[in-house]
C-alpha cells in the first residue's frame, strides 16, 4: 500500500499539541484511499536550540528533504532572541526547499464570528511569494550599538521569482472566480513594485478570463476590514503577505483557524504546512489550543499531494465542527484533544 | 497683530474642495486670539505636472520655506504614473524639510460608527518615522524588463534619526496614558528591528513612568482588528507606519476622517499637515468629500504652533458635528462646503 512519508515538527509550546491532532487527521483522511502515513519526529525549535545552540543543521535539511511533506506546529519561546529560530529555522527552511508558494487562504465558515460588524461573504486566497523580497536576511549593520549607527535591510525581487509566484496565482484565480488583486506599494517601492506590476500586467495578457486590479498595501488594509469580499487571489511579496494574512487571519475568524502552506510547486522539494499562529506559551500544555488551523493545514496538505477527496472530507468535518460550535466557550469547554477527537470521527463518517 | 504665514497646496481631486474649509476653519479659530493667516497659493500636483512636467522645484522648496506651516490637500491623478508625484513631490516635501514625525491620532469619536462590531474605547496615536526606513528611495533595477531583472529597496535607518522620533513618542506617552509600543518586525528585519528595540529600550530607561511593549507588524493587524483599545502611543517606522495608519483609519471612523501632521519638530523648516486619503478623482468636484480630515489636520497644525485653545475648538467643533450625523446621509446631504459652513460656525461659538 502507498505510504506518505511526512517530516513532523511540532516545535515549541502548542506546536506539541496541535501537530498531533493533525496527523491524526491526516491518517483518518488517507485511510479510506488506502494510504498509510509514516512519520518521522524532528526535534528543532525552541528546546532543541536551549540544549544544543543548534537551529537547523545541515543533516537535518538532508533528512527532512527524503520526505513527501513537512507538518510543521509552531516554534519559539520567550527565552530565544527574536529572530534566531525565524532567520535560523523557519526561514531556513522556507527559502532551502524553495517554498516559493506561501498559500494562505480566508474563508469565513458558518458559525464563525468576526470582529468585523458587516464581515459579508469572504472567501480569498492570498498567494504570498516566499523567498524573495525584504525576507531574504540582505541587511547588516555599522557602529552598532553606538550614536551612529546605520543599519540596513534590503528587499531583493527577481523577475524569476516574481513571474512564478505571479503564474501560480493566475492558475489558481482561474480556478476560483477570476479575480486577481496585486498588494505592493509601486508608488514609493517604485523598482520592486514596478517589477510586480509588469509581470502582472504580462502574464496577466494571458489570462483574458482573469480579472486583474490592484491596491497599495495601505489601501488593502482598508478593503480588509471594510469590504474583504471584494478579494478573490491577492498576490503580493514576502513581507506584504506577512502582514495581509494576519489581517486576514483576524477579519476570517481568528488566528486559531489559519491554515498555510509554504510550497515548492516543482516537487523537487518537500512543501511545508503550518498554522499562522505562533506558539502560544501563555497557554500551552493546558490542553486549550484549538487544533483547527492545523488541521485545515493538513487539507492544503492533502490538496498539494493531489488528494482532493481526503482534502474535501478534512474542510467537510472542520466545516460542520465549527458550525456547532457557540463561541468560546465550546471550545474551552472540549479542549484541544477533545477537538481532535470530534475532528476525525467526523473524518471517518462515525 | 500676529499673522500666520500658511503656504496651501490644495493638489488635485477633492484636495481642491477641503483644503478651503481646512483654511475657514484654521481663519475662525485664530480669531479670537487675534492671529490672522495670510495663504500663499502652490500650484502643485498633477495639473501642474501634466502641464509643466514639474514635480516641485528647488524654487518651490525655497518659497515653501519662507512659511509657518503648510496645509495640504491630496494630490495625483489616474493619469500621472504611479510614483511620479508621490517621490517627486510628496515625500520630497517630507525628506527635504526633515519632517521626521508623522503624526496620526486615531480617536472613535461619539456618533461616529466603525468597522468592528465592538471597537471598544479607542483614542491611540501613532508616531511614524517620516524620514528613513524603505521609503528612503534607495533601490533600483538592473537587466530592466527582462526575464533576468532584479530589482531592489534599500531600508535605510540610522540610530540619530530613530532616536529623535523615539523621543518625540515617549513624549507623546507622557502627555497621554503612559503607554508606547513599538511596532517592527525584528525576527526578521533583525539589523532595522534590533536598532528599533534597543533605542526603544535605551529611551524608555528614562521614562519609567512609560510602560513599554512591543509588537510585530503582523500582529499589530490584529490588535487593531481586535482590540485595538490596548493602544496609546504606537511609535514605528516608515513603510510600517503607512499601514498600520490606513488600518487605524478605517477601524476609527473612516479614512474621511483620519488627519496627519508631518512635523519637523525643531522647527528649521515648517511642518506640513493633511488628510491621510488621496484626491478621489471618482467623487471630485461634486461638493460629496468631508473636509472633517483636513479640518482636524488644522487642529493638528494649531497643536503645533502653540495654539491649544484654538486648537481645542476645532476638536470640539468636530465633535459636536459628528455626535450630530446619522450616517452617510447627513454626509450627502450637506456636502463639502455645508459641513464646512457648519464648522466654521461652530467653531466660532454661532
Ligand atoms: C515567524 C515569522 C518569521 C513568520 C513570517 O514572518 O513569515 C510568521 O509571521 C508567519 O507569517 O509565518
Ligand atoms: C501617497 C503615499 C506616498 C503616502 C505614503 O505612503 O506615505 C500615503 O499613503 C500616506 O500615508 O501619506
Amino acid at each position: 500500500p502507498p505510504v506518505l512519508k511526512l517530516a513532523v515538527i511540532e516545535g515549541d509550546g502548542i506546536g506539541q499539541e496541535v501537530v498531533p491532532q493533525g496527523v491524526r487527521a491526516l491518517r483518518a483522511a488517507l485511510e479510506p484511499v488506502g494510504v498509510t502515513v509514516a512519520t518521522t519526529e524532528f526535534d528543532l525549535g525552541a528546546g532543541r536550540w536551549h540544549r544544543t545552540g543548534e537551529t537547523l543543521t545541515d543533516e537535518d535539511m538532508a533528512r527532512l528533504a527524503e520526505h513527501d511533506a513537512i507538518l510543521l506546529g509552531a516554534v519559539g519561546d520567550p527565552d530565544v532572541p527574536s529572530g534566531v529560530l525565524e532567520r535560523g529555522m523557519l526561514l531556513k527552511l522556507r527559502f532551502g526547499f524553495d517554498h516559493y508558494v506561501n498559500l494562505r487562504p480566508t474563508k469565513l465558515l458558518p458559525g464563525v464570528p468576526s470582529p468585523l460588524a458587516d464581515p459579508g461573504d469572504m472567501d480569498f486566497l492570498v498567494v504570498r511569494e516566499g523567498t524573495e523580497g525584504p525576507y531574504v536576511g540582505n541587511g547588516g549593520s555599522m557602529r552598532t550599538g553606538t550614536e551612529l549607527e546605520v543599519a540596513t535591510e534590503v528587499s531583493l525581487n527577481t523577475a524569476v521569482g516574481v513571474e512564478r509566484v505571479v503564474r501560480y496565482a493566475f492558475e489558481q484565480a482561474e480556478k476560483r472566480r477570476g479575480k486577481l488583486t496585486l498588494v505592493h506599494k509601486h508608488n514609493v517601492l517604485v523598482h520592486a513594485g514596478h517589477l510586480w506590476q509588469r509581470i502582472v500586467d504580462r502574464v496577466g495578457a494571458e489570462h483574458p478570463d482573469v480579472t486583474v486590479d490592484y491596491a497599495h498595501v495601505d489601501a488593502a488594509m482598508i478593503y480588509l476590514a471594510t469590504d474583504p469580499g471584494r478579494f478573490d487571489v491577492i498576490v503580493t511579496d514576502n513581507l506584504f503577505g506577512d502582514i495581509v494574512t494576519d489581517l486576514a487571519a483576524a477579519v476570517g475568524g481568528g488566528i486559531g483557524l489559519a491554515a498555510s502552506g509554504n510550497l515548492n510547486p516543482s516537487g523537487d522539494y518537500p512543501s511545508m504546512f503550518e498554522p499562522v499562529h505562533g506558539s502560544a506559551p501563555d497557554i500551552a500544555g493546558k490542553d486549550l489550543a484549538d487544533p483547527t488551523a492545523t488541521v485545515l493545514s493538513v487539507a492544503l496538505l492533502l490538496d498539494h499531494l493531489g488528494q482532493l477527496e481526503p482534502a474535501a472530507a478534512v474542510r467537510a468535518a472542520v466545516e460542520s465542527d465549527l458550525a456547532a460550535r457557540t463561541g468560546s466557550e465550546i471550545l474551552a469547554a472540549r479542549g484541544t484533544t477533545q477537538i481532535g477527537d470530534d475532528l476525525v470521527a467526523a473524518i471517518s463518517g462515525r
